[in-house]
């Protein structure tokens, strides 16, 4: 079976969007075994369309078309499609339902115009839109088909997976199967020169890759089943996370704050923290899992010096002596979240995010990060070398929540014993 | 003039990487006032580039080209774009010596492969390239013209804006101008629907679209210069401004944290937070923007009730009556945050970001927000309708803290004034 994408919409033509859609269909269709041929954008436009999908299906069995099913009169995508294969559309009754009841979950009134969302090609299989108004279709013609889907990737995304994947599996010979390998406190370089011999490896392949502040290893296979796949890859995993131990936080999809957040569960370990540079950031992270109101407690974001000295009793004279972003004042942050908290565990981070410095001499991106469990404190210095351009605050912001997360983490694998690298909290704080 | 652009790599075609690159060029085309009718994303294979190429020079008198200069054999585009138009290759010495010296510079030695990347189109003009090896071309036949570029966008940036955009500009007749009037708080079919009369116009154009829980409209004029280009545009600004009122809060790039910061910065008042359900995301988010730290005090994430209790001083008979996603609890949230802090306004937010509920038969997505500027305060009951789904959690987190900025936002509009809605604040509380 293959492929082609149409992603249609004037917003991608100009450039106010990156087309994110056609690589996440990309992905996903390359993991099913399908080659994707070529990728098209076109605009709202009805006569441009209709080209692009006689030159896509042309060249593959199936056309996959995202955007323009909106409420507009400049959403066209359906309509075109259907006429390409002449089909009338018709109203769906299942598809009006779910519309109205959209709009009555949100206690608001249907305007008329989605009215139009509901008309759908007659006979087509019709894919129901969980997050939002426009239900997608797949339509056939003399072997060849036509999936419509949403524009929005938080509607596209679970249409795909829900209604067009379970379609294509009829279709595809073989499997190529994928798992990741995350790693958290090593550079891709680095990393790679580590698994060189791997690397070279025909079935499965082992490619690097970055992730802000991350480093990963794609292990693929090409297989007939997915059992035989697995086979595959499974002793590539075994050999690499033998190889870097603690630095792997978890295989596949989980995040940082995902594997932290099972493994305080899994101890029984509750968390707070007291942000100031990340200003919430982690604890905007921990609980976007969900359930993390098992483990996580609460947050104290302290941008100003007296909220540090009133709430978290971090001492006026250490202020002065090292300035607000030092290893005392992260130490004695961590402590206080533990205090007003107690939590198990707390958390202290204060850097400088940026662009602009602190008015020291310190510079941007440097950062502490303190651990405790009110016996023991591990304090991290992390210097991330981004001092300057337009993400650098962003960028500081999220690699210094990521490695909080991290510290967290190998501070809880350890859990009761203290970490390499910790001491007790109050000689800590005397030696200062 | 009219352009195409084709995307070549496998990488896209597999979804390793997002085609950044076509929306750079599309963004900068059009403000060269270029339209761009089609993108191309297609693999390294000669005979589905050619396809793609003869397909593009159907359409538009110039095709441009990323990807593909590299110095290995699957790196094909330039070889297969001299023979479609029938232009011989040869070694440009100029090009050859800037290659050299580019792994001179690394005091590396220069792989026998690179030599491939010094032969160009005889005739063309050559595009040097100040950050790689691979110098691009623009070749010229009956009127068509093809520009090849690298791939690598710190590589293809600077040699489209130094070498491509001289040559566009003999071409292009006029500009295109766009600017993005911002709304929230209004569904974009219903924004439309007010505008409809606006959606009708042929130069500007209006066109609506929707961004997670807000609605935009992109005013976009064709015209001879910049000047005249803005003049068409600006009284369509006004007009939607006077329909939508405070509804708009920004024209153009700025995000709403981005909007309410500068307001508060203008009115010289800080604001402190307390999150629940949120859980820091608002405060990270005032955060983002940099010098922040001028209005934003401190935050306090109360994910339990007893932090609620003990920290921001929510009675228990309260939560017992009333649980902790209530009116009256954001409303105390808000108050302790407001004590706590000395701030001149605070927020306090609670809800059920799900998936799961709160074990109440409260729905999830019930969202409560209160601003207090410590006098008077506004509660607001959102229900944002989104109750399951895998990205549940994150976009009812996301847009009750949209919703939460929305609110500080009008609230420090009408400040010291009291906003419509809101009630002297000792009142509000003892009516529950």
């Amino acid at each position: 079976m293959t492929c082609t994408l149409i992603s249609v919409g004037t917003e991608l033509l100009l450039g106010d969007i990156v087309n994110t859609n056609a690589r996440y269909l990309s992905q996903r269709l390359a993991e099913l075994g399908i080659d994707v041929m070529f990728q098209y954008t076109v605009g709202d436009n009805a006569e441009r369309l209709k080209t692009a999908l006689e030159e896509a299906l042309k060249k593959s069995e199936m056309v996959i078309l995202t955007g323009g099913l909106g409420p507009t009169p400049d959403d066209i995508t359906k309509e075109v499609c259907a006429d390409f294969f002449g089909i009338p559309l018709r109203s769906d009754e299942k598809s009006l339902e779910n519309i109205r009841s959209y709009f009555k979950n949100k206690s608001a009134v249907m305007p008329e115009s989605n009215l139009k969302q509901a008309m759908l090609p007659k006979g087509s299989i019709i894919l129901e839109n969980r997050n939002g108004t426009a239900p997608g279709c797949i339509m056939g013609k003399d072997g060849k088909f036509i999936a419509v889907l949403p524009g929005p990737p938080r509607e596209m995304e679970p249409m795909f997976e829900s209604g067009v994947v379970p379609f294509l599996k009829r279709f595809s010979s073989g499997v190529i199967k994928s798992h990741t390998v995350r790693t958290f406190g090593i550079g891709e370089s680095a990393m790679a020169e580590r698994v060189s011999d791997l690397i070279n490896l025909k079935n499965p392949t082992v490619a690097p890759y970055a992730k802000t502040g991350e480093a990963l290893l794609r292990i693929t296979a090409k297989a007939e089943s997915e059992e035989e796949a697995e086979e595959l890859i499974s002793p590539v995993i075994e050999k690499i996370k033998n190889r870097f131990g603690e630095l792997v936080y978890a295989v596949d999809s989980e995040s940082i704050e995902q594997a932290t957040v099972a493994l305080l569960k899994e101890k029984g370990l509750t968390v707070a923290t007291a942000e100031s540079c990340t200003a919430g950031l982690i604890s905007k992270r921990l609980t976007d899992i969900s359930g993390a109101s098992q483990v996580f407690d609460c947050t104290i974001v302290s941008y100003s010096n007296e909220i540090k000295q009133k709430l978290l009793g971090v001492e006026e004279n250490k202020l002065k002596k090292y300035g607000a972003v030092s290893p005392i004042v992260a130490a004695q942050m961590a402590l206080g979240a533990k205090k007003i908290s107690g939590a198990d565990l707390a958390v202290g981070v204060t850097g400088i995010a940026g662009p602009e410095s602190d008015g020291t001499d310190k510079p941007v991106g440097l950062v502490y990060i303190a651990v405790t469990d009110g016996e023991n404190v591990k304090v991290k210095e992390l210097l991330t070398g981004h001092s300057k351009g337009a993400d650098c605050r962003d960028y500081n912001r999220t690699v210094s929540a990521s490695n909080a997360i991290n510290e967290l983490r190998l501070f809880a694998l350890k859990f009761p014993d203290a970490p390499e690298g910790s001491m007790n909290i109050k000689e800590y704080i005397k030696s200062f």
